[in-house]
């Protein structure tokens, strides 16, 4: 921060066919590109050409016959695509969305490494806890498990992943045919850790990726989220409605990041945004009005209920949102009372807030031009409430394009987005360090680790 | 059987240098390789362009400082690589290791359903319940559990993921943008299974996929493993020492099968062959002592040890294998079983057992010419002991080119292999039917469910 040549960071959120619920039965979707692996390869080629951060995929673990009925639903797994994509890209970084509470540290730690390896350091982890009991059923579970135990296990499951990937020094590889050494054991560390969770013995079983491990991603905005964050995410999605919200929270994390002996700029914050972009202001309010036309209050109702873990379903449609149950919200907290708070802020019917969510669902949604936009941008990134934003096209066949196309070259004229990549690696893109390892003899950089300890103890 | 259009079918074991243990240390091998997508995507043209069935990635979810010493340890998590390859090959079939004992059936149905698209229907799954008291280590144990109870596990673990892969039905997919309707509700289940170790609710969160599950393959020779495999397994990998065991084995299991009234044909038995091949019988020889002079005793008693669950390092190299204890084998028992008896069948002293092992690690190898080994094959094929085998090249560079360019010829001049693909899918190959639904109305062939749920009781 205040330094000349700082610039934002951009980072494509891929709902497939469009961040809009409706986005499938747009004219100009192909809802056959759900799976259609040329479609992708095209999406990301485009927004590498654009020079974008990363790409990102979000993920929920359970669906509905119901859900299916109105929604497109049923894509790819996260790490199966970016793996995948890995292979057909060269710079863009590559974030998948993976939930603690229903994998296993070995597992998962080992799939990160192998992507990192596979896109020569370009892998990112968005951490969930998840929120939901529909996916809690579909791992043993009656209910999701209670908030507070779930970033407790996130916390647990932290700090065995971070030392699987620490568990080979990064010049552990010898590679010695003559002598028959293959690797330094000296520098592949068994850990033995025991925790209230998880006992695992290490090391993994795969050799260190060229980032260490790989770009560490939170979207949790509650209370324990940020907290979680602050000793662990690198970069941090939120969904954040007005200027003195993002502003409150880009504060608050960097405060929290500074507290734990992080350095703030080492934890950086992307607001989400979803652009309706029209070359004059009205080609955008009649792109949006098309959105709202082909959407499905019963299904959008479904969603919304889904997401604040509360049955809307019969509750009349011009009234207001109904008074929730008071009690701590167990599922997805911060955008629970986001979408409670922005209901009562704007004094919102039922149906005007389903229309504002399901484009948004909680993130901010611009309607204009590309300059009006780049203005939002430029505003809230030179005073303190982003270093960057979380791109969410409402269509993607043509959204992604306006976006590209037309915001990007205008961010760029403004000095404010990179014209090439720098770097190679994910890391890079964001401008951060290369990670250290504790259980190397001269750590480069053990920052981040002990400031975690700090945090977890 | 009988059928006088019977070909072989011809897997290819991946182990990324080869399949020996000294095989990194070759001079033609170079061990960067096994990081290296480049590699593995010219490996796949080449199983490719000769019209092999399929390629396979075993794997093992644990390793030690120790034996990443001395042995090329640490390549891709085989569905990371394997989501890779996808993209890059066209026919080929795709088949991935992954343990029922650590993994949940949500995720691994997930994961393979996703391969499956993104591979036009070529995915494949070799079920294994692992085990060593390592990678037990890994996943909160102390010890690999029992062998039984593994066995019992992925019974249910089979049934939950055969319900996920039929919670989608063939034709639920409507995309009916008009009406809004993007899937048949009533063509997606919710199943609430509720059974010893998994309570699954479903649906799977993404559609069938081409082949409506991947191929089954399994490779546990023990009694439950065979069981096991008969119930299940679609191809069956297996090691066999002799002609006499393979048949015996070979008949063992089309009757199993057929027990359970399923169609022999639908079991597609391949043993491992691990061939040296030279164009005279003297340079195969010469290649074989080359890859003995490579290789570190120590290291093989250290990689026996683990795979019998016995510690055998200190017994002295010039003596008979030690006697093990009588106590039933709980880790790898009918690979277990198949070592002790090639030790005394042959009176080999433990180096030489080292030696025989560290090519082949108990599967069949044979050195001599492209006609010998053919010979060899022809043989099992055609008097019920293979319905095709499962190459194990010694070394991948050159060892590899070796089969493709010498036997496969060899082969297909007897009109025993296929000169080209006649169909798409990995199932195709195999020439195993679409299997049936068991949520849809009319199940297109309810056989092998029917016969699990039956094998199951
Ligand atoms: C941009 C963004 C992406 C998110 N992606 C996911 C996701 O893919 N899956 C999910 O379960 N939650 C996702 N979330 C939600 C959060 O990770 C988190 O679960 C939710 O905000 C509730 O956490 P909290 O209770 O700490 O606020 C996302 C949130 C944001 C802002
Ligand atoms: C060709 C082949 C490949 C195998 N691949 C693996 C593997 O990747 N991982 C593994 O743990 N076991 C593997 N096995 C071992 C078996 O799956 C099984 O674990 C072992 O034979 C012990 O099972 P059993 O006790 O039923 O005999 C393989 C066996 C064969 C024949």
């Amino acid at each position: 921060m205040g330094n000349a040549h700082r610039q934002l960071h951009l980072n494509l959120f891929v709902s497939p066919l469009g961040h809009h619920e409706a986005a499938w039965r747009h004219p100009q979707t192909n809802p056959e590109h759900l799976l259609d692996f040329a479609f992708y390869q095209r999406l990301a080629a485009k927004a590498e050409a654009a020079k974008l951060d990363s790409l990102f995929f979000a993920d929920r673990l359970a669906t509905t016959p119901n859900a299916a009925r109105y929604g497109a639903i049923g894509g790819y797994e996260p790490l199966t695509l970016l793996s995948a994509l890995a292979v057909v890209t060269k710079r863009i970084g590559l974030i998948a969305t993976l939930s603690t509470s229903f994998n296993e540290p070995f597992n998962l730690a080992r799939r990160f490494a192998s992507l990192d390896h596979l896109s020569g350091g370009r892998a990112g982890w968005n951490i969930i806890t998840s929120g939901t009991d529909a996916e809690a059923q579909n791992f043993n579970y009656e209910q999701i498990p209670e908030h507070a135990a779930r970033y407790e296990r996130a916390r647990e499951f932290l700090e065995v992943t971070t030392k699987l990937w620490d568990s080979w020094e990064d010049d552990a590889l010898v590679r010695d045919k003559e002598a028959g050494i293959y690797a330094d054991s000296a520098k592949v560390h068994e850990f033995h850790h025991k925790g209230e969770h998880f006992a695992v013995k290490g090391p993994l079983n795969i050799s260190r990726g060229p980032q260490g491990r790989p770009l560490l991603v939170q979207a949790g905005s509650s209370q324990n989220g940020r907290q979680f964050a602050a000793a662990y995410a690198e970069a941090i999605f939120t969904a954040q409605q007005t200027f003195e919200e993002a502003e409150s929270f880009y504060r608050d994390m960097k405060q929290r990041a500074v507290q734990l002996q992080r350095l703030p700029e080492h934890v950086v914050i992307l607001p989400g945004i979803c652009p309706i972009i029209g070359r004059t202001e009205a080609e955008a309010r009649e792109k949006e009005a098309k959105l709202v036309e082909l959407s499905n209050p019963a299904y959008s109702l479904m969603m919304l209920s889904n997401r604040i873990g509360f049955d809307l379903t019969g509750c009349p449609l011009d009234g207001p949102l109904p008074q929730l149950p008071e009690q701590e919200v167990r599922g997805h907290q911060s955008r629970t009372h986001l979408i409670v708070e922005l209901a009562q802020r704007e004094n919102l019917t039922l149906r005007q807030l389903l229309q504002r969510l399901a484009g948004g669902r909680g993130h901010q949604t611009i309607t204009g031009t590309p300059q009006q936009i780049a203005d939002v941008m430029e505003h809230w990134f030179k005073n303190g409430a982003a270093d960057g934003f979380n791109i969410m096209p409402q269509l993607m066949n043509g959204g992604l394009e306006d976006f590209l196309d037309l915001v990007v070259p205008e961010l760029q004229r403004r000095g404010l987005f990179r014209t090439e990549y720098t770097g190679t690696t994910l890391r890079e893109h964001y401008g951060l360090p290369h990670p250290g390892n504790r259980f190397a003899a001269q750590p480069a950089s053990a920052e981040l680790y002990e400031t975690n300890r700090r945090a977890i103890r």
